[in-house]
């Protein structure tokens, strides 16, 4: 199936001013809406990062696509080879650890590979799981994401959640989302407030929810000792614990005390990466996250390794649309080796740019879509709106510290400030 | 695709005395050949070893297979995982390392996946491998694979190859490989002379074709020591030195002194060995071989391990026929990291049970085929044949060693003997 154009679209979505160790989240998030169409008329959709930089790459390879083959998966990281060169993609959120060309190219590409796939399956009417080897599971099962956040953006009424900054805020912030999810794992966004109170945050939790498998993760808020003082707080109460503190040396320092496994996606986001974490033992878990390790396969493959070195895989999420989540989807069900709930912002959003119901939340988990592709299908209307709010939102890159200081205008990332 | 009906089928097929360390291949080569077929009438093909224990689980797991889609890989593996449980197949020619349960799990899947991915390439109308991510080659380059060996089995006549022994007659066998096939590399099994005998096989072969990349293969005759002396030797001639100890350990101690990268695929056989070995920097090559590495999508996902921790990546082979050729050709064409030219036993033989003509040598590489799964075809009477070969042969497992000690009764197997 050759392509006839590839249509990038951006848009944006209200986002919650939630918190974290950059700043906090801007009153939309912005995301690429890619469309492959074929010369039969077939359609792959992909979705990625809606930074003008990361724009930029991705419409550059859209231009190239025209009567590429789509099951030309090798000729597609040529091209983005090509066209991104040694260009490196920086965001301002750096929630994702470095930057680099690889990282650049494996982004870039995973967009185009998963809209590839997706156009693969709807062609041979096949789900996009059981083009990735079938489904290990019929469904995937997700965390409940949960957020330190003010009450609402700058200007704007209240959102519905409310101000949450205490541990009793805390505790209603999760339990309406158990409520309405289903969830069992619970994540802590930390890296907000000094780690006494969110080790508080992380007890109550633990007491609301006895059984609830429990995470943290602070964005490498913590000097090493402060993460290993904090492991040992909550020790017995954490399923893992999530980048408490940066870079690979300082990982392994916490790790060689800590009792619960150390978890990232900060200081492993390459295969390069995995050598020396794996050297210094400096990690338990690696987060995936399809957007930046290379796409849907390359997913697959870092799970053999993780699983080859003794190493659970969990799965990263930032703010996204149902694309990405069918994507998430498929390729967590299609991947034997993962061991533990994936990530997700979805509960955070009010809108999506597909049509509903494909993708449900039952007990927590998501059940893998039946029909051909991605198995979700495009609301044009919806696309447009959402293409619309991005034209109007004014927003063209994630900056959550800027926006930050206009609430503290003392504030500066919390990296390694405790 | 539902299958119908799993049959298997074991078949021999003519074998020169070829000389190794265990000892001199017997007169037939045996092997197994899988044809799934669905309820649709779509077959699908695979082939891997022929020894009685692989049969055994092998045909257990055929008969458990009625109904199952052949999309569902995990529910294959979870199949293969019931009927084989704690099972350990161990061969007797012992040149692919040790034995594990995971191992043979891994190799009675493989036969089964090839022939699901078969089947799926046949019912989509694709060649297998653009269900592996596409052609990341058009071609698949191999390597010449020089033997030492006898000029005639017990009792029969001399084959046409006849006795190689002497650099002399080594250059004479390369030679025609090469006017045959147009290799470029040039693979000799060692392990059978004394390694002085062998590295000035090795500088015969370097001085009548020079610029063509070499490797030998001892199959751990040599001590450690030796290994490093013969290292030294051939300093700048060998592109790779194959498994010249057994062990990491003693692997790890020629690594650290010889030029030129060590390759295995006897001390690193299954992901848990990889650890280990990494850790002792014990390996610079990992020989893939689809038939025990647990398939096609998983000598991807080990090409992907490799490619993280700057590890090269060639192909392993066993004596094997068409439809494991067309295998190997599928995965390497959709393998980006495959590092060198393959092995492939395939001079050595005279018929096959595939219609010819799929695939053919040419300047030593093989041409992926475009026809859909694997592109090869089953050739019935040539199956009928082999089949009656086997029954006729009387063979039942491949055993070098109690070969050999019919023409040198006092043989033992040259591990670490040199
Ligand atoms: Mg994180
Ligand atoms: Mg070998």
């Amino acid at each position: 199936m050759r392509i006839r154009e590839a249509l990038l679209t951006p848009v944006a979505f209200a986002d919650p001013p939630l918190l974290n160790a950059m700043g906090v989240h801007e009153p939309y998030a912005l995301r690429s809406v890619l469309r492959l169409v074929g010369e039969d008329g077939v359609t792959g959709l992909g979705e990625s990062y809606g930074d003008e930089a990361f724009l930029t790459q991705a419409r550059r390879v859209a231009e190239q696509l025209t009567g590429w083959d789509v099951f030309d998966l090798p000729g597609l990281r040529r091209t983005v080879e090509r066209v991104v060169g040694e260009t490196v993609y920086t965001d301002l959120h750096g929630l994702t650890g470095g930057f680099s060309t690889g990282k650049t190219l494996a982004s870039v590409y995973s967009l185009f590979e998963v809209a590839a796939l997706d156009a693969q399956g709807r062609l041979l009417g096949r789900p996009v799981c059981d083009l990735l080897g079938g489904r290990a599971r019929d469904e995937v099962e997700f965390s409940a994401y949960l957020f330190y956040k003010y009450g609402a953006h700058l200007g704007a009424e209240a959102d519905d959640w409310g101000e949450v900054l205490t541990p009793e805020a805390l505790v209603g912030e999760a339990r309406h989302m158990l409520d309405t999810y289903g969830f069992r794992s619970l994540k802590l966004k930390g890296g907000v407030l000094p780690p006494a109170q969110e080790t508080e945050g992380i007890r109550a939790l633990a007491a609301a929810f006895p059984g609830h498998p429990l995470r943290i993760d602070p964005n490498g808020a913590w000097k090493p000792g402060t993460a290993i003082e904090v492991a040992r707080a909550l020790d017995g109460v954490l399923e893992y614990l999530e980048d408490p503190t940066p870079g690979i040396a300082g990982m392994a320092r916490v790790a060689e005390e800590a009792g619960m496994p150390l978890a990232t996606n900060m200081c492993v986001v390459r295969f390069e990466d995995l050598e020396p974490a794996i050297r210094a033992k400096a990690v338990g878990v690696v987060l995936s996250d399809h957007h930046f390790w290379g796409g849907l396969r390359d997913t697959q493959a870092l799970s053999v390794l993780c699983r080859s070195f003794g190493i659970g895989l969990s799965m990263h999420s930032n703010s996204h649309l149902g694309i990405s989540l069918a994507a998430m989807v498929h390729v967590a069900a299609a991947t034997p080796h993962l061991s533990y709930a994936c990530d997700t912002h979805w509960p955070w959003k009010e809108t999506d740019v597909i049509v509903p119901g494909a993708l449900e939340f039952r007990d927590g988990a998501v059940r893998v879509p039946d029909g051909p592709g991605l198995g979700v299908e495009l609301d044009e209307d919806a696309l447009a709106r959402a293409h619309e709010d991005y034209l109007r939102c004014g927003l063209r890159k994630r900056d959550d510290a800027s926006y930050m200081r206009r609430y503290v205008g003392s504030f500066q990332p919390n990296t390694e400030r405790w």
